[in-house]
């Protein structure tokens, strides 16, 4: 199967296309830009949304559901918010499909057109915020920590699976403050847990910073983000944190009486991740074998493989090494099935990305072992059927650790100073990465250099140290640098 | 707050309008018919979702995620379905809003306008079906059990919430077999699902059932339904599992090589419970001081209430009894609120549900005891604070089986056999609930009987008694009861 896979080294684009589709993750379907997410790739979804809700809910959010549709009027309210997302939606204009009377199947009913027209959610702060009028009244009723997991829609025109697609589903936290200061706290509280949750679960490492004015989400006073480096050189936007200021509170009239009796604008964020972490997963540690996944994030975290078939004696040997696994909490699959080969399988298990894999034939089990194959180095070992369960959960947590690390070392090797325009195009073509340099603070010279380079200013890092340099592009006076990259 | 709830037995139907609104579960939305679930209805929802999932899940079904959009023309692919499902739906037209150069906010692109309009899914048999056709090609790759949770949209004129919404939360099942025996023993897997999440989680007794040929899911051969009775008598829907024969995957060309090499059609089915649940568990343990939920399904199961106030020493044995019980895995509130007063709190935690109470003052703390109220029966009893987390325990599964046994003896009654139409009548005027009666298998008598009573057939249960009788209506020859009800 793997010779079926496009080398990274060929091109990483259709190395990328490749990899979801053969390991399963995900199809196009009949509706432009819309993928189908297959049952391997919704399962490691549902393990991240679970990891993500449980550290959620332990800082004191919970979850509501809003409706998928928003009246037009809605998100005309927010002048900086309409300009942002009120472009590229889905429009619904009718209720009502009629059969044709020339008998082609169905056509839309004229007579069952709305009054207003409903655009499907870009994202939820303005039906949010219009129903935070009705149940803020005083400082009591704050803060107001909710988050929804709901599926969004946004006309793309360009898409690829999991990156970008026209409906993605997504997790959209919307909290309501009596105070700037709390909602800065909690602004930055979630891009710690969304920085922790890359980490640590997706063994993913990001940068944790802060948006310049031109990258800023449409609404917001402040945009934190965090940004991830992708094997080949390009900078992914995996999650971002909005502190709103009052902005939407003021749209919508949302005011609360504070400690002083006094009324006043409620304080608001907003925050979310997506689906395109799976594809930030894929790109951050797979390989031209297949996908690799970290543990914590593999459906199956260990297959084993009765070699060269399941007969009932080597069956039963899998059996109780699966138990012994499965009671220390790890999720196995013991491969039963009789028709493929060993070699097939194997193949197979390395494409969707099972992080350790187990062979157990007749002459190991006389032996008294098991051959240990892991994902992510190929390299195996013939481990004592004494002491398989006790290796295999620690390899798990070496695998999880060495996947991080592994994706920090390049990560680190890729962030590059540049203190002039020819080492800053250099670093971005010859390199690729993060190119650290400064800048002059302008949205002006951002557009500009985006423009000579296709490079963006990815985030200014949280804590950056200030340094004085010239902008490489103008050579105005600058206190600190920024990251900029290619991105996807 | 409790004497803000319109009594039953005054306004069934504002009751339970009460109760969704004071019990903070769902608020309207300036969408017309969509509803806004509150975090306290959604908390229950989850608990609802998450049993059943691992039910799903045990039974060997995957979760996927396809399309919110369906292009318009696979709903007339189906003959039936588009009968049933393509009248009142949300039909997407445009793809871009722009600005209106009259400076009014933002209008519809007219250039934007799709080429094929896209409906916001109903139900998802069809764009399931054309994917399936990629996803299988022999008796290897059957039967493919996947379950799907999400949105979906349905243009109802007149909307409840939870019971009747534009937009509703579910989980929809799509199984695909290799026989037609293999897909009917799943739509009964199904079915024994439902009922037993419906009797064991949600403490809602139900029968099991055949719908007749006119209360059929468009584009089945046969749906199978549980079906639930309210307090108010009349019948609640709760969830179907449709047998689909090869409908769908006749109108969506899915063939596969069968075991002898022969080319057929897939064997369907589909199966779906939906957030109307929440709705069916508010109507049957309910009371006019507010919600009552069994423990299974409640976000909070117990609630410590100090008395008076929370004083650091009350406060630290609330804590303590708190810990015993979160140790047996019980959801556990210690409310140290030092605003309102006891008697406001009981009837706050009355009006949410809350299953178990317990009252802790000084005078408690002084005698080793501490108040436990039941939410049920309201019955109280001074437990030693020594057994009170084993009590709790106890007590949260009696109200489990009370609540469910009460529901049972309740439904039992309401099963009411009629010979005549005078008698069919009088069941359903003065005592309500399911009336058995023979009925001659028509859907002209069936349309006949609904036009005159405003009952309609809930179902022929599963396993029903053969008898010989005359039709109600006609007098025509019988083989059996049938359960009439008017219904939600």
């Amino acid at each position: 199967m793997a010779k079926e896979i496009t080398p990274r080294s060929e091109d990483y684009s259709q190395w990328y296309l490749d990899i979801v589709r053969k390991a399963r993750l995900a199809d196009n379907s009949p509706v432009r830009g819309c993928m189908v997410i297959r049952p391997h790739g919704f399962a490691i979804w549902e393990k991240m949304r679970d990891a993500l809700d449980a550290m959620f809910k332990e800082t004191g959010h919970v979850n509501a559901y809003f409706p998928l549709f928003i009246p037009k009027s809605f998100l005309s309210k927010e002048a900086a918010h309409v300009e942002g997302f009120a472009k590229e939606c889905a429009v619904v204009t009718h209720y009502r499909l009629k059969n044709d009377p020339d008998g082609n199947g169905v056509i839309v009913d004229p007579e069952a057109k709305l009054e207003e027209e409903l655009i499907v959610r870009p994202t939820s702060e303005t039906i949010i915020w219009n129903t935070y009028r009705d149940w803020i009244q005083s400082y009591r009723d704050l803060p107001l920590l909710i988050n929804q997991w709901a599926n969004v829609v946004r006309w793309e025109m360009r898409t690829r699976p999991f990156l970008r697609t026209a409906e993605f589903l997504w997790q959209e936290g919307h909290t309501a403050h009596a105070s700037k200061d709390e909602a800065m706290e909690e602004t930055l509280k979630i891009l710690d847990i969304y920085a922790r949750f890359a980490e640590e679960y997706m063994a993913m490492p990001v940068i944790k910073g802060i948006k310049t004015p031109n990258e800023r989400f449409a609404g917001a006073d402040e945009t934190f983000c965090i940004e991830a480096l992708m094997q080949d050189g390009k900078a992914l936007q995996a999650g971002t944190s909005h502190f709103l200021g009052q902005n939407f509170a003021r749209a919508f009239d949302v005011l609360f009486l504070n400690k002083d009796n006094q009324q006043e604008h409620v304080w608001a964020t907003s925050w979310g991740v997506s689906t395109r972490l799976v594809g930030g997963l894929i790109m951050t540690h797979s390989d031209d074998d297949g996908l690799v996944l970290p543990p914590k994030l593999a459906p199956i975290q260990v297959v084993i493989v009765p070699i060269p078939k399941p007969v009932p004696e080597i069956l039963e040997a899998a059996g109780k090494i699966a138990a012994q696994l499965r009671a220390k909490g790890i999720s196995v699959k013991v491969d039963d099935d009789d028709q493929n080969r060993p070699g097939f399988k194997f193949a197979e298990y390395e494409m969707i990305g099972v992080p350790v894999r187990l062979g157990l034939g007749q002459r190991d089990l006389d032996a008294g072992q098991v051959e240990v194959a892991r994902r992510d180095t190929k390299e195996k070992s013939s481990v004592s059927l004494d002491t398989v369960a006790d290796y295999v959960a620690q390899l798990l947590e070496d695998i999880q650790a060495n996947l991080f690390n592994r994706a920090k070392a390049y990560r680190d090797e890729h962030i590059t100073p540049a203190n002039t325009w020819a080492e800053f195009e250099e670093a971005l073509e010859k390199k690729g990465g993060f190119v650290a340099a400064h800048w002059d603070g302008t949205t002006e010279t951002e557009l500009e250099i985006k423009e000579r380079s296709k490079a963006t200013i990815r985030c200014i890092p949280v804590g950056n140290p200030e340094e004085t340099g010239a902008c490489i592009l103008t050579g105005k006076p600058s206190t600190q640098r920024v990251l900029f990259a290619k991105a996807y």
